[in-house]
């Protein structure tokens, strides 16, 4: 599938590269980070049977671990030096996966990262059961930290990361969602993780409140890049990266930005075409392609890649305060390969 | 229906006075509730259409606030002095409510309380969602008493609490349940909550280890009797009194302690039956009188009460080192009160 790839991008080379944007943040975070599975490994466990084979089953499901990895850099670019921030990677990853468990349940996923969800194989109830033990255990591990300061930024992120999700509710398979609208839902569902992760860094080193800006400021834009990324991928990925198939969104009515842009810029009959697939979920053989031929024809994901290196730029630009260093490149290039899995 | 009454319990008149136990613990709670009900309603609150409604339908549903009257209480005998108890009460009933909202999920229940269940008014998805969401404000409101050693107690009972469901998951519709292995369950799922909800009070009041050590021993005893007695309640009880209806355990094959007891005592024939009720779930008409005849015939009902007020005494037994006075006697008052329930 062809998308008219926008200039920074189209300069990479991302066939015989496609993840070097991340390298830079995975060799810098390496050690720090086998401290942090060896945590996360630990306080998965549990005495009753099926909490550490299900919260398992997705942790080690080969998912980058790009946020505690961001969390990692973010403290040592702060100079901590301490080993707390092990615990609050940990915690981020935990917050995650709790996410993802409860998520799965409430959009009725059977595959996740191209694996059968935990939902699938041990059922809903021990889902949002097992979450809640994961944020339970992510809290204790804060508390542990003894930082109040990271406790609050933390625990804010969790209560706004399930407005979020309710908001997605809200605003599901209603082709009426706005630009603004959407991006308040993923702002909240999924920027806001970012956010935090990024944030605890310079908040555990006691950093002045301008860093703690600068880096909740660069998890933001980078989260909500991140995300809308992920939506293009939804209508153009390889599956083999992404580990989901193309179309879930569209199957599940789910209104992401390359649709609210096709349908805003649809005529009336292409917007017939979207409120009955989406709001009605009446979707026949070769409805899916249809919508991505609207969605090429509208410029709908080659602007939403467009978006998404806007919030990028910001993202790069909120680091301008830190002095440049091994640190403050290895996460501009986060940046650049979030947006590159689209191109 | 007709219970052997326990001697203890025999003496109280309940027709008269259904609930003079709690009155004490009322009454001397009652100013500072009226804070941590104003507290309530405001971090309830949240621009998101639907969480206030679905988080107040239930928050408002007419529940005793049991927990929380508990933690202020046990602050006042605890000579706390600030206003750190009033956020603290406010986080265990969110962690309350946040479980039972989940609960319903997990059990797919459509009454509590005698109203309709969140999940059938607003669906499971936003049950699970609001509930995290309460979840993550009973954090940032324990984050604001900046108290750690609170952080620690209500963090770990979280997930004890999520760890006791799973559990209960775990032996649902199995009749070699043990009796211990039961007494785990609740000891997680119910007691620990009652626990810790007690226990920050002398956490916050900087009061020596032996009397945090004693309120939290005083709320775990509390909270298994209370669940005993509610498992008993659900065979016996008056709908008016409880909100539930009479068999809701046993028509959603939850094993309970009278049942553990009746199945232990039982013939091989009476064994069958309750395979076939709680196991197979091939409830036929007239069961549920059979099986409240042979909870009757074994002194399952009578029995899971003493079991209750054995608990209830090692309740009150663990208050024998504070000073006698109205708050002593009004938690003393609080054993009596949930055992009389049943009686």
């Amino acid at each position: 599938m062809a998308v008219i790839l926008p200039m920074e991008t189209q300069e990479r080379d991302n066939e015989t590269a496609p993840n070097s944007g991340i390298e830079g943040l995975l060799a810098l975070a390496e050690n720090d980070m086998k401290a942090v599975n060896a945590l996360i490994s630990e306080r998965v466990g549990s005495d009753v049977t099926m909490i550490p084979e299900l919260a398992t089953h997705l942790i080690s499901s080969g998912g980058k671990r790009l946020r505690p990895n961001l969390t990692v850099a973010s403290a040592q670019m702060c100079g901590y030096e301490g080993s707390d921030h092990v615990k609050l990677a940990a915690s981020v990853e935990f917050m995650h996966t709790a996410t993802l468990l409860h998520d799965d349940v409430v959009d009725e996923s059977d595959l996740r990262r191209g694996k059968k969800t935990a939902r699938l194989l041990w059922g809903n109830q021990a889902s949002v059961l097992v979450g809640d033990f994961l944020l339970g255990q992510a809290f204790r591990m804060m508390v542990e930290t003894g930082s109040l300061d990271c406790l609050g930024i933390l625990s804010h992120a969790s209560t706004v990361i399930s407005e979020g999700e309710v908001m997605q509710l809200n605003v599901a398979k209603k082709m009426s969602t706005s630009e603004d609208m959407y991006l308040n839902v993923i702002r909240a569902k999924t920027a806001a993780l970012f956010a935090a992760a990024t944030e605890v860094g310079p908040a555990l080193s006691k950093r002045p409140e301008a860093e703690r800006e600068a880096l909740r400021s660069y998890g933001m834009n980078l989260g909500i890049a991140f995300q809308l990324i992920d939506d293009v991928l939804d209508y153009s990925g390889d599956v083999s990266k992404l580990g989901k198939s193309i179309g879930d969104d569209f199957r599940e009515g789910k209104i992401t930005l390359p649709v609210v842009l096709s349908y805003l810029r649809g005529s009336e009959n292409e917007r017939g075409f979207w409120r009955r697939v989406m709001e009605d979920g009446a979707i026949e053989d070769g409805d899916l392609e249809k919508a991505v031929a609207l969605l090429e024809n509208h410029g709908a994901l080659s602007d939403t890649i467009g978006r998404a290196q806007h919030y990028g730029s910001m993202a790069k630009d909120a680091l301008a305060i830190f002095p440049d260093g091994v640190h403050r490149r290895a996460l501009t290039d986060v940046v650049s390969f979030a947006i590159s899995r689209a191109v």
